[in-house]
C-alpha cells in the first residue's frame, strides 16, 4: 500500500526524474520505516489507515532522498545489489532527483497538522545533523561510544521514531502512547543500525547486496571499530592505521574486516543491539495487548536476526 | 524582515550546518523573490504581513538550497563574489547543508493551508524538472527558443510566480488577483533569467561576482547562443564547436564570449527581456492602482536595468 503510493509519488513531466526515483524506490529495501508507522497506527486502535499510509510514504520518500545523496557522499558503488543511482545516472542527476523526492515528501507531509509537520521536519533536521556529524568525524578514532550512539540516533533512529510517533498520533493514541511509540522507534532504530554495522563486517555480500567493509572504506567509526580498538584487539594498530587512511585497497579493506571479525567486537555489538531491542520491547509496556503489539514485538526480533 | 527570519531558520545543534547555511545566505543575493511575495501581499490589500514573511522565507530557503546543489552540478567556483560553498566546505557537506535548508523550508511551509503547500511544492517540482532538463540538454545545439523558455520558466520563473501567488492569497486577494500575480511573476521571472544570461556575456565580472562565460563553460545553451547560431553570426561555427566541447580553456571561453558579444544576440535577447517585462506589467492591469502596484511596476524596470 505504501509501495503503491510511493510509485505514484514520483510521477513527473520530466521522465528522467521519474526514472531515477523509480530506480531507487524499485530497489526495494526493507521498508521497515513504513511498517513501523502502520503497526503503531493500528496498535493504538487506529481505524482508517489512509492518512498513516500517506505520512509513511512521505517519510520513505525522505529516506530514499537521503540514500541518493548519501551514496554520492560515501562513494559507495552498490546499493541493495544494484549500481548506486549516481553511478548509473551521474552525480548532477542524482542530486536533483534527491531534491525532487524531498519535494514530493513535502507535498504530502505539508498537508497534515502542525504536530505532524513538526515531528517529520525535526526528523529530517536530525538526519542532516547526524549525517554531517558523521562526515566530520570520519576516520576520527577518538570517537566515543556515546558519540557514535548519538550519530546513529540522529541518522537512523530519529526518522523511525518520527514514523512511530506520527502513526500513534494518527491512530488516535494519547500522549502516553505517542511517547511509548517514540521510545520504541528510537531503540529499534539504534538496534537496526548496530545490526547494519555488524552485517558490514560479517554479512554475506550476496545477501546484503554490497561488499563488506564499506564502513572501513568510508572511515565510519562504528561500535565495532571503537570496541576493537579499546580492547586492544590483535592487529589493533594495523586497524587504526587502515581506518585513518583514505583510499584503502580491496586487500587492505579485507584485512581490516578480518581484524574486526576476530576481535570479539561483533559479539559485543550484538549484545548492545539486543539491549536496545529489549529496551524497544520494554517501551511497549504501557500498550494494551493485541495482535499489533505482538507484531511490533516480533519486528524487534526480525531486526535483530536479519541477515540483510 | 525576511533576512532576520532566514538567519533564524538555519539554527542547528550542529554548528557546521548553521555555518554553511549562513555562509550561503550571508552572500545576500538580490532577494527579488521575497520582495515580490511581500509586494504582492500588500498590493491586494494585505494587512498583517507576518505569514507572508514566513512563506517568503521558506521560498528563499528553497532557492538557497538549490543554489548550493546547482553549484556542485555546474562546477562553478564563485557565487556572488565568494567562493562557492562546495569549494569551501566540500561536496558532502554542501549536499547535506542543501538538504537541511529544504527541511527548514518544509518546517515553515508545511504549517500553511493546503493551497499554499500545493503551490510551493509544485514550484519545487518544476524547479527540479527544469534543472534536470537543463542538465540533459547541456551542449545540445538543437535546443529551440521555445525549449529554452520552457526550461527557464521552470527553473527561475515558477518559483517567483509561486511567491507572487501565495503573497496574493495570504493578502486576501481573489482568484483574479492571484491569477494576475502569477502571470506577473512568471513573466518577470523569465525576463530576470534572460537578463542573467545577458550579464553572463556582457556583465562586469567585478559587479556580477563571477566570471563571464559561465553558461558557455557549462554548456548551457541560452537564448543568446540560440540566436547567434540561428543568425549565422560571424564565428558561428567556432562558437558551436566551443559549445559542444567540455573543458574549454579560459582563452576559449573568452573567445566564445567575444563571438556572442559581436553577434547582435545581446540586443535581440534584451528585446525579448523587455517583451516579457512588458507582459509582466500588463498582467497587473486588473489590479487597483496604489503604491504597491507602483512598486511592482518599478521592480520590472529594476530587473531589466540591473547590472548584477
Amino acid at each position: 500500500m505504501v509501495g503503491d503510493l510511493l510509485r505514484q509519488s514520483v510521477g513527473s513531466e520530466e521522465s528522467l526524474l521519474t526514472e531515477i526515483a523509480s530506480y531507487v524506490i524499485g530497489a526495494g529495501g526493507k521498508r521497515i520505516r513504513p511498517t513501523v508507522t502502520i503497526l503503531c497506527f493500528y496498535a493504538v486502535g487506529g481505524k482508517n489507515v489512509e492518512r498513516a499510509i500517506r505520512v509513511a510514504t512521505a517519510l520513505e520518500l525522505i529516506h530514499t532522498a537521503t540514500l541518493l545523496h548519501d551514496d554520492i557522499n560515501d562513494g559507495g558503488s552498490l546499493r541493495r545489489g544494484k549500481l548506486a543511482a549516481y553511478r548509473k545516472f551521474g552525480v548532477p542527476h542524482a542530486i536533483v532527483a534527491g531534491d525532487f523526492l524531498f519535494t514530493q515528501a513535502y507535498a504530502i507531509g505539508g498537508k497534515f497538522d502542525d504536530a505532524v509537520v513538526d515531528i517529520t521536519a525535526e526528523a529530517c533536521r536530525r538526519l542532516a545533523e547526524g549525517e554531517i556529524r558523521q562526515q566530520s568525524r570520519a576516520r576520527d578514532l577518538s570517537l566515543t561510544e556515546e558519540e557514535y550512539i548519538d550519530i546513529i540516533r540522529r541518522k537512523t533512529a530519529w526518522p523511525i521514531a518520527a514514523g512511530a510517533r506520527v502513526g500513534a498520533i494518527l491512530g488516535g493514541g494519547g500522549p502516553e502512547d505517542v511517547g511509548a511509540m517514540g521510545a520504541f522507534g528510537t531503540n529499534l532504530g539504534i538496534a537496526f543500525q548496530i545490526v547494519d554495522d555488524i552485517l558490514d563486517v560479517v554479512g554475506d555480500e550476496e545477501v546484503i547486496g554490497k561488499p563488506t567493509g564499506t564502513d572501513l572504506r568510508e572511515g565510519n567509526v562504528t561500535l565495532l571499530a571503537i570496541d576493537s580498538l579499546r580492547n586492544g584487539a590483535e592487529g589493533g594498530d594495523e586497524l587504526a592505521r587502515l581506518y585513518r587512511k583514505a583510499d584503502n585497497t580491496p586487500d587492505e579493506v579485507r584485512r581490516g574486516v578480518e581484524i574486526l571479525r576476530r576481535s570479539g567486537a561483533v559479539d559485543l555489538a550484538r549484545g548492545r543491539a539486543v539491549e536496545f531491542g529489549e529496551a524497544a520491547k520494554a517501551a511497549l509496556g504501557p500498550l494494551a495487548p493485541g495482535p499489533y503489539k505482538l507484531e511490533l514485538l516480533k519486528l524487534v526480533d526480525l531486526v535483530l536476526q536479519r541477515e540483510h
